[in-house]
């Protein structure tokens, strides 16, 4: 491992915890994100859809699936993001679902150390990606679980060209995110995109970026002080 | 809350639970630890005692009982520190027990928010402080609790003034520190300090900094990578 590790922190906004638990309000501008990363996943003020940061610019995916930029004044209750630097590249050939892309970014994983973060960068050409976003929320909002009953919306595309947007979080990190993989996705056109269930790939390339440093800010407002996670 | 919480950090090195699991080897300067604060806890490379940071200066309690002011070159493999600003001030009086402190302390956090991580400085007058300290180490280095079976050093201080150095963490935290409260001591003559196990308390004040950002570094080296927490 080189000394530019040094610099390798994961910023994240707030808990995926206080979002499962209907913490929509945003906390953090994408202008802040900005400065905090290049790459990385999250979603909008009221879960106005999935956000994807891919290359310094931050993408909304929205309820009707449409891709715009963001704005940078809008607000994110919810982001992982930070600068990519490629470590090490692995190339993909007819990969036949996210499961199989996870075992093999195991591999390269668990002989790097699992205790780490890790950014995932996939890029190449899908026979399929199977990806959902949501619907704005008005308050008061529903717990995550239950939003997701009516207002996930879902979309299959096929034959298209893109990256998959991926974070690794390690096991202790279990009160914080999800220990594991979660990945979004952007197409090269931009106008496909959104939270990903499963793909299959033809071929590309998956780059990985450790990530030893973590950065959490908590939100000072809205009742996060007080939510009872247990 | 004002504003100048947006800059208050917590600081950690490596996890408490990579500390238990008897991964004792220094990943982090007291010199950097200057850099992210004047106020916390931890301990040394090889568990060679209990470190005490206060008013900017570290402090080493060796398995002797012996304070003395750490280098700037030595390392620790487990710290938690941050700059502390006074939020609150509580005046304390006839305290009996480290709970009863505690209470009062939680009368405070309750209030301001649970989910938030929580300096607390306690200077007084104590007519009593239990604390510990611990001899340092050889390698192969065995784990927490085999090591305070053998070579945990416990000290009874008498009429002594002197400061608690307090760190609330929230219940996210499992995974990565102790949720609640966590205290060493130093006295004002620098003579007396260590982990705190109970305290009695003739009068004094406490106060309390609220942490809204946390910053974790892991250390890079000495298989923390590969580490089992499960």
């Amino acid at each position: 491992m080189n000394s530019s590790l040094n610099s390798r922190t994961l910023f994240q906004a707030a808990l995926l915890q206080s979002l499962v638990l209907g913490h929509y309000e945003g906390s953090v501008e994408v202008k802040e994100l900005k400065r905090q990363g290049d790459f990385g996943i999250g979603t909008f003020d009221s879960l106005d859809g999935e956000l994807i940061m891919c290359r310094g610019r931050v993408y909304q995916v929205n309820g009707r699936g449409e891709v715009k930029e963001a704005d940078d004044r809008w607000k994110v209750p919810f982001a992982d993001v930070f600068f990519f630097e490629t470590d090490r590249t692995l190339p993909m050939k007819d990969i036949s679902s996210l499961d199989e892309l996870r075992e093999k970014a195991d591999g390269f994983i668990k002989n790097w150390g699992p205790n780490y973060f890790y950014g995932i960068r996939v890029h190449g050409t899908f026979e399929k990606v199977y990806a959902r976003s949501e619907k704005a929320q008005k308050k008061p909002y529903a717990r995550l679980d239950e939003v997701m009953k009516k207002d996930q919306v879902e979309f299959q595309f096929e034959h298209t060209k893109g990256t998959l947007i991926g974070l690794y979080c390690p096991s202790f990190m279990g009160g914080l995110n999800m220990p594991g993989y979660h990945f979004h996705y952007l197409s090269d056109d931009r106008k496909e995109g959104g939270h990903v269930f499963d793909v299959c790939m033809k071929e590309g390339k998956a780059e990985f970026c450790l990530l030893s440093d973590f950065k959490l800010k908590l939100p000072r407002s809205s009742g996060f002080g007080k939510i009872d996670f247990n």
